[in-house]
């Protein structure tokens, strides 16, 4: 996982990781369902009520958990403390995306909430790398300023970009904004993921938007290119080296038109955004024309539909995904593409006839990379509370079996 | 994974799953390298002299490790008894396929030692599925004698079918046997699992193959269907449904000719056996015609090696794996093969340029997925050792920190 430390599965469990184990399942369990009660914990986790008071001590003055005053309960005892997740003054993920027609940056505190937000419109074909990364970088500490503000400390900035990135963030390929090895490990303080945009969005989708209920879904993001993201079990696939999800460059016909990639036939050449968009023209304009019934409109949509269903009926035979969420500029146009991509599926997918596939316009729109990678910053707190406590954790005293 | 029983993520870590987890751990460690003394396992694991008394006692009683005379050791002290995987009257595992054109049955050992293996030739397609299965039958109680014989037991059976199965082991869809809803559940004793054959050749390259090093491949199963078994970071990717891989049916050219399966321009009417084949010759034949230069089996394998190239390629973009196994009728191909495959990945995959693609042939050939299914059965008793002690396990008086 982004972010993510976890212990080899060849690894003797002894008491650091039973210490992070249950840190994270008390965390986990105030996330489910807040306010709760040491004693509710404690009962819904089977570990006793002084294991349960260490850690929410450990948890409280980690600042990851805060107290809230007491709410009646019914039946005997006295009503205990409530525990809520710290929106207040714990940490926060900054999320950034660094895309062709825009910059963005946005916060989210440990709860999820959006607590900043900021958009850069812009055209950044052609631009210096240096340049951009510089804008992204005032977005940022922008970004961190209005965190601070508001009593929030940044654990980590995650960055979405639409492009294939090595494991050193280095942006290796990024075809449509014209980049090639520009180095991102640096540009702005603290700790920094950078990851692809569709991967970045689908957990977006995952874990703030609503993907229909299902926890194995594609995602697919239409921009000048498409990408996508994988989910399988409630987990991104990123691949042996992180580089899943190019699906713009599948082919839906070996001997169709020249791609920029250099081969033929590519999905993007039937249902990117500059073949659905004719220039000057935005999705919103599309969506009116289709719409109104304009015939070459609904015409590029339903050659755009065609493709994207084959490439589409192609992964769902090889994964075996039961929902695709349309993301980018596919989410608007969701209505005019849906029909063709079904009926792709319904003729070309082997198990389609016993096993529907639902397809869902992305829930958070184009907000899904930018959300996605600032909940992946919060995540992985909540999948690691140890690491977040670490350097405050060992030295602290520790009280214990608190009531 | 299959037969596998895992300890939920968001459980409590009690005595119960520790003791899982380190019977799993002191077991992998004899499987890793063998004889080891206590003392060695000791040392390699972290865990003390004692608990690794316990858990070897534990192992050696429930015939999982059996004792062998000690082994001279450099340095001071009495030189400990050796410990390895209990082949002489442990667990071992039956894997059955039933395909097209063959029935084969195999027993693994607890090292993974092919101790019994029989197959059937004989062209099964029309025949009564019940008749299928009763001949499989017969073939699994004669590799149970045969195990018996050896002082082995069969700790379950897992079986290969060319086909979609559910998991209730209902063989959903096998379109090459002609079989719809065929139940798979009983017909033959003790813990079954059914799965996919080219999902179980996978797992047979993975663990008993050699896949050139890598943990994350592709396995193209090419017999009168093409299947594909996807192995991502030493994991089989099953999909949300264990409907996976179903690479045959992905369109090369989605205006292409018809497929059994009712669309049009799928990989197997470009790339199946019967593509490749004229009627009544072989696999031989054809490498004997295309080794002397027969133009028309050349050109038979130069659209194959094109078809199976485009759709490759297109799974490398989504999947980002970096070996392709060539399994069934492709492994003795491949020096036909591999030319027109690589110069597709070549020219359609995004990172080919900084991160090749190795194309080896199956190491198993036509045996992976029978061998592949009785080494799933092995491997679920050493992921989950435990389960296979359980019966006598906590009723047995525990020594405890014996030398």
């Amino acid at each position: 996982m982004i972010f993510g430390i976890s212990v080899a599965a060849d690894a003797p469990v002894r008491q650091a990781s039973l210490r992070q184990h249950n840190l994270r399942l008390v965390l986990a369990q105030v996330a489910s369902l807040s306010p709760q009660s040491r004693a509710d914990i404690a009962a819904a986790t089977g570990l006793t009520r002084a294991t349960v008071s260490t850690l929410v001590d450990d948890l409280v003055s980690g600042s990851l958990l805060r107290e809230v005053s007491p709410t009646p309960r019914s039946g005997a005892g006295r009503p205990g403390v409530g525990l809520v997740l710290n929106d207040a003054d714990g940490p926060a993920g900054l999320g950034l995306e660094i895309n062709v027609d825009y910059l963005a940056a946005c916060v989210l505190d440990l709860a999820g909430t959006v607590r900043h937000r900021e958009i850069q419109p812009g055209d950044r074909r052609g631009v210096d790398p240096a340049q951009v990364l510089s804008s992204a970088a005032a977005l940022a500490s922008r970004a961190m300023l209005a965190a601070e503000d508001q009593g929030l400390t940044i654990a980590g900035t995650a960055v979405a970009v639409p492009g294939l990135v090595s494991p050193d963030r280095v942006i290796r390929l990024a075809p449509n904004l014209g980049w090639r090895d520009v180095d991102a490990s640096g540009f702005t303080p603290g700790p920094l993921t950078v990851e692809n945009e569709a991967n970045l969005a689908a957990l977006g989708e995952l874990h703030h938007g609503s993907p229909g209920g299902s926890t194995s879904f594609l995602y697919v993001s239409g921009e000048i290119g498409i990408g996508a993201g994988i989910v399988l079990q409630g987990n991104l696939f990123r691949g042996a080296r992180g580089w899943s999800g190019e699906l713009g460059h599948v082919a839906v016909n070996p001997g169709g038109p020249a791609c920029r990639c250099g081969a033929h036939g590519c999905l993007e050449q039937y249902a990117g955004q500059e073949a659905l968009l004719p220039p000057g023209t935005s999705v919103s304009d599309l969506a009116a024309a289709a719409d109104s019934g304009s015939e070459p409109d609904l015409g590029r949509l339903s050659t755009a539909a065609s493709a994207l269903g084959v490439t589409i009926a192609g992964v769902i035979n090889l994964l075996d995904v039961d929902t695709v969420i349309l993301g980018g500029i596919y989410a608007p146009l969701t209505p005019w593409l849906r029909p063709g991509i079904e009926a792709e599926i319904a003729n070309r997918v082997l198990t389609a006839a016993w096993s529907p596939v639902r397809i869902h316009p992305a829930a958070l729109g184009s907000d899904a990379a930018v959300i996605g990678a600032a909940g992946a910053v919060i995540r992985a707190v909540h999948e690691e509370p140890a690491a977040w406590l670490l350097p405050i954790g060992p030295l602290r005293h520790r009280d214990s079996g608190k009531p």
